[in-house]
């Protein structure tokens, strides 16, 4: 069964001319009619050259050293702060040894000077990462008084998905932060404007290489919530909540932690390479919805890695279907065998749940 | 594990609308845009009015009972001929019984008048129906003389799709003829000028519901090359030939037949109900790559049901990956239980193909 699988993940990625590992590119914006006929529909990613963006004063505004700082001096701002810079992601459970949870960030509100001290600051040896990746269209919400400094929308991809952009967030960090592997029900438009964005992409036809399994969620809290530079501990959430999430950390911080990986894992360690890229300054990815992203980043000269993402409703069509019947069925995966080059070890079945 | 697969039926109707079993319905033709996105993209069928053929010579003019007789006086054409008006359909094996064969047309070119007396003349009972089907752009090769009255391409779609057709087909039958369960690799804009086609459409996630089985080839032979109307006998072809093709006839000719159809093929017969659409003269149907389909006709005054279709290729994508895939998993179909009514009593398992 597991043949039919992997026939899938070679085929969807020859299909979509993505065999050299490589995303297409473009030196200028697609035309409507070709963004939607050459990417949404087929879900094919894009990035598109800083010509895009030229126009947008954030282009050269926002890389400089206290633009933002002065535009934003008496706004407070949501940061987002963990010991390690993986806020939504995979941790050891506080309670529970070789166990883990489901962590999310503490969140503060902090004028926008202190947050991009606290940007800056991050040191995952000293316990303490920030990160301004608040992700409820808070371009438009907290971050109002610069929102003027992008396009309020993509007029391309608006008038090819037919709908203004349901979210825009604004992303700031440095190489401190990390977003772990997920999915997003949006077709994504993300722009870079200081440092870089490094993606490793996996299409959604490869669902089961991400190991997905049910979590018990956590958050991070602050040990005494008056502390400007507050020491975090971990707690599960109570009630508990169960969220399913990627098994898989494709950077594991030492040898032993990939060899635990990769024999935990071997769909992932085993399989085709994720498919990476990295947007610089200026420059646009269309992230095609349902596609599994893994997000790391290098700060610009002034320290930091901004962005702005509009996310689109996406279409709920055959595709999706398609992608939920995969889901359904379940690859049993044990670890490969020694002399298994591909190592996939697995067996196709129904979920049970 | 047939439900996922009965869930992936239900959710594929259900985000393409389709529930009501009815095709959606259009006054005026869609922007190239909103047909690729709403249409083409998710592959959602579409009916367009006969307000977007009026400005076609073709549309009052093919109806008509001399026209394209007198336009076509001297003009040889090729008419495919069935004792049964099964063309490309399943047969009874000449040699071996209760086997069946897949069975070609016996195609003669005759001038278009005597075409259209043995189209007129077809009768099942004296074992001959005449169907003019050549399907190799035969509107803009055999029949270019009419070509014109038509638009040469569908200007709305090609834009949208982002080229011409690959073929412009003419249809010429009535009553007497059918075309079996089968789906094409292109988008199809199919436009009706006399008379009304019937179609039975299943989404191309309903894959298995076709029970498609490997038949060998055969065609129907004149018994004298001379007969004017000739007398028709089955040959197989040799060397043998395999052809994959559907299982079911959504139509049998008995009880019997009907009793021994619902228990051979249980996921069509107990499955959900095909979607079903008339189209009627001046009326164009966009039918999304990929979907099966089985088509019956009623003539118009003229006698005879007259259309041209317009071939688009399709464009391979991941949603063409998830249907290999699907098709990869083999359910085995064993007759229903009779205590239960939904009658799926299969397994999914890998083809061993």
């Amino acid at each position: 069964m597991e043949r039919s699988v992997r026939e899938l993940w070679a085929e969807s990625r020859e299909l979509l001319g993505l065999h050299s590992e490589d995303v297409p590119r473009a030196d200028l914006p697609p035309t409507p009619l070709a963004f939607l006929r050459d990417h949404v529909s087929p879900g094919r990613p894009l990035i598109i050259s800083a010509a895009a963006t030229r126009h947008w004063p954030a282009a050269t505004l926002w890389p400089t050293e206290s633009y933002l700082s002065d535009a934003l001096c008496s706004t407070d701002v949501s940061v987002h702060i963990t010991p390690s810079g993986r806020a939504d992601a995979l941790a050891p459970h506080p309670r529970r040894p070789d166990a883990k949870c489901f962590a999310s960030a503490h969140v503060r509100r902090v004028d926008f000077p202190s947050a991009v001290r606290l940007i800056r600051g991050s040191d995952p040896d000293a316990g303490l990462v920030a990160y301004a990746q608040q992700q409820d269209d808070c371009l438009r919400g907290e971050y109002s008084a610069v929102s003027g400094d992008v396009d309020a929308h993509v007029p391309w991809a608006s008038e090819a998905l037919g709908c203004l952009p349901e979210a825009v967030n604004l992303w700031i960090g440095n190489s401190c932060s990390v977003t772990s592997f997920h999915k997003d029900h949006y077709d994504n438009i993300y722009v870079v404007l200081s440092g870089e964005k490094h993606f490793l992409l996996l299409p959604p036809t490869e669902h089961h290489r991400l190991h997905v399994r049910d979590y018990p969620a956590a958050s991070y809290v602050a040990e005494q919530e008056t502390e400007e530079v507050p020491r975090l501990k971990l707690e599960m959430e109570e009630p508990e909540r169960i969220v399913p999430w990627s098994s898989v950390d494709p950077y594991p911080a030492s040898p032993e932690e990939m060899a635990a990986q990769a024999s935990s894992f071997p769909l992932f360690f085993k399989g085709p390479r994720p498919i990476h890229c990295t947007v610089r300054a200026g420059e646009m990815l269309y992230l095609p919805s349902m596609w599994f992203h893994h997000v790391s980043q290098s700060p610009g000269p002034n320290g930091l890695t901004i962005a702005v993402n509009y996310w689109y409703d996406m279409q709920f069509d055959i595709k999706y279907a398609y992608f939920n019947f995969l889901r359904s069925l379940e690859i049993k995966d044990s670890p490969p065998l020694d002399n298994n080059d591909d190592g996939f070890e697995g067996e196709l079945d129904e979920k049970k749940d």
